[in-house]
């Protein structure tokens, strides 16, 4: 089977928060493939994925950035695709700066931004899951099942004194 | 046919920003419906408007507020759709409020968040195009030629000279 | 005696802030209840607790929560009690996000916002403690011995050539 | 009968933030007095203001303030009342100073902070009566009335097409 | 002769702003060319430019943008040439997107950064004469002639009793 | 002799930000008295400490506080001595409320503020030895030779081959 | 007489705001000067100034600047006399970077920094007061004098129904 | 050879961000000077170093500095050369007051601005490698085969599941 998600990022050090959308995607067994593609270093090879992910086969790109972070505008620039933007915490700025590279894009190319963090790449895979599940069906079952056993966990675990 | 797309606004005071919204997916011909569902002052119209979203035909929910925006989120509690937020500039703190509430969500929840004011608007409603594109071909072939026509206007315009 | 005060939380991970409020409560001998109710993973439940506080006994609602921090605004829409919100510190924008979230709330359902993080936690329950305080005067007594006892505790360390 | 509420603010140009105060307490029919009492350019009157306020039958004070808002958190100092302040939209910082100046109270002396500018000032005096509606039931009887009268007219008005 | 400095920006809204720089370039007879170049709507537009720059004789290039302004950066990540990068002030957030989103780039891709708005457009030219002053003394000579009549000028309007 | 200089801070926390106040005020041989005062625990403590300042022959009050910082302006507003505040770098927000809190005072009493934290206690000795100085000349002249022999480390270890 | 108070400011553009300092200082009938001293474009006379400063008898430097306002600073750096910055509103961030540029130095150079814009101005003036009045008895006597008639006019104002 | 580069810095604890800047040189084999300048310690040190820097054959000057960052201003007002400042990482804000007291210059006197931290002292030697490359075609040919390793490295790291 095809993959439908393309997981980005700008830089091996955002691997360590990219990999908590690969553990999801996986949990809901969504067919995924996943890249080193820096917007400032490889930003020939930035195109190209962008250009060619449709006829591969991906519906939905996940990509993850920090500071002046262009990767994910850049390739949404470049594709009709649905692109999700990862800020990822950055060592000066905790996130802001790229946050609102990410965020601010102008009319015309939106990027659908999630929060900062590891939070932010845990839903980045939730959001192509619900996003693949219009198309999908199971996928959207899938992804009541799991809230389903969230809320179920939450609601257990719900009594402070039993701590 | 039924509407795909369900622009809600936590205000009336909202509409100036998100008719934005509405005027995209009017010129990409995606039926919506709009409505005032107000997080805060009909909490139980908002589930059951994002209860009842599926059933009734729904694919993407855009949801705008400013503030301590919590419709988005709190709508994307309530259902497996994907929710995007577009945060409204507030009149005191130029919707860095409304960003922050509506983006940074727990890890679980997903909102995909665009720029604040008419700009995330517009790409509120872009985003749903891309998002149905991957489901029905003829959208996403529509964000192409649409793509297209902005990139030939710019390349047109660029000559600063000729102003 | 019915629990007068109830302590709400969006995860186990806040209790570690919200326990600052439970000791106060305990101090003072103002009886309360305290649970996980999370806005975005359980969010019926959430209505219910709101919904039913009154019938219960309860007379003011401490609800805690990081990043974007929705569960106090969102009791605070369905109860007519007094919700009094702590902006839990969150990882990533040291609770900024936490505390725009629940402070900005738009005319019509407040919420009363304290400081972020522990120090925060402490003082809604003092607020709780004074808001109770005038419809019991021993509460309220309470309130002006604790006092007391800080000020004189204060004056007695003031001395820094004692250390 | 006694006033129950006290509004008082740091200068007269607050007073067309805090007059929205004022209205909310007269449509709900809460006896309430109002007062200039600077912190600065009369603290001597701000600590007799605050240390005869439960003397005078003040059970809620309203305080607000802009800048270096000192005034809530210095009369939350002299008195066991709950007090809520109100952050004043500042002409430089659009108020960010006004919030953190309330809100980030040390442990110990708690304000019930609301939002920035007027709608503060409308929810500091529904905060009021929220505080007041647990003693006096008919005061929690009209909030709950007015709440239903906004929510069918927030519904009423939720058809944007009509407009 | 050929053109020194390639002045671009985002969209033609951006020429306000950096209209200014091309003044001082004029004033300072150094040759220039500007065009709309936009990374979002004229992506491959804005990587041929950035090829391209060397091979046709450009030495500086300004670029200016707003919001999420990628347009500095990706074209720095496209040649070896200084690029020095205006952030023009945006509607929301006052610039402070455009700055971060330029200024924080990754270690690798510099952009020479210079101040918000105008007085950035202003300096951007400045910069871009100092740059080039180190190859072509005659211009290095002009800045400081320039350098002189202000100073002079300054002194000359600094009573400002005879105002 | 006399106290010129009263060293105030709210909390015994603080003392560590301070003692390095106090180290400087020992190097220049000014003497002073140091002491905690609360402004939210002991507000009358604190209104006694600021009127009987000029009898008891202070001459400069430095006052070092946290989060929303009130010690240093409602020392001000009670006290024609001039008032310096450090701000202490709070828990949550780095000392931004702190700074807010302190420098925003309104027209009419100022506090002349200083860095935040250590390098701003630093400052509020160095500061206050400047303002005796223009009554004290000995002061005035230490504080040159101060200078002069940090002028000439740092030229000393200018050469960074040498380290 | 000789001026006491030496009043500069980095452009004639600030002297909307800097001339509230001057009112004041005239309002106490303390002499002072007034000059237009730019850091950046003319810094040798900014230097010279600063020198000879205590010479000619100044006995406090009020500095205002905007932006990158290094002029109270490096006053500052240039002598013994304490130096009251205030910083400018700027055209884009409000002053925030006015701010952040005088009042963060470094430990070793204090500037006495103020509030932003004509509050700050007005302190400034009111702040060089008090440091002379530690000198000048008359001065403190004055300010003492201006002190209790605004608090009468406060008084007198403060009943709000009398509007 | 002369230096072509002058690498300062105000304090000898920037010297851990600002070596980042120097082995950049080294492995580009650009000959340079670096030393300790303080804007604030030894102002008139500063001047000299700036108003020799042509003379003695510098064609760029990298400054560090953090906090009320005054050094690469400055040292711009003094020379005609090209400047580029590095925000250090301050200890209280992150950076945040190091990047706006150096990149908000007014319009006259341009600092070209990079990133904060380390990141901001590689760019810093890779800017003046630009800059000088327009000059020195040498410089300009190894950073582009620098790029081109570097883009190597990056294709051939971008295969995540062989980590």
């Amino acid at each position: 089977m095809k993959n439908s998600v393309g997981v980005i990022m700008g830089s091996t050090s955002d691997w360590e928060t990219m990999k908590e959308a690969c553990l999801i995607l996986e949990e809901l067994e969504i067919p995924y493939e996943k890249k080193v593609v820096s917007a400032h270093r490889t930003p020939d090879e930035m195109f190209v994925y962008a250009e060619t992910a449709i006829e591969r086969g991906i519906e939905v790109i996940i990509a993850g950035a920090g500071g002046a972070a262009h990767l994910p505008g850049m390739v949404a620039s470049k594709t009709e695709l649905p692109v999700i933007g990862v800020p990822v915490k950055s060592s000066t700025l905790n996130g802001m700066d790229s946050l609102l590279s990410i965020v601010q894009m102008p009319g015309g190319v939106p990027v659908a931004t999630v929060s900062i963090g590891k939070a932010g790449a845990i839903n980045s895979a939730l959001l192509a899951a619900e996003i693949l599940g219009i198309k999908y069906p199971q996928i959207q079952k899938k992804l009541k099942e799991r809230r389903d056993q969230i809320k179920q966990r939450v609601i257990a675990e719900s009594d402070l004194d039993a701590e």
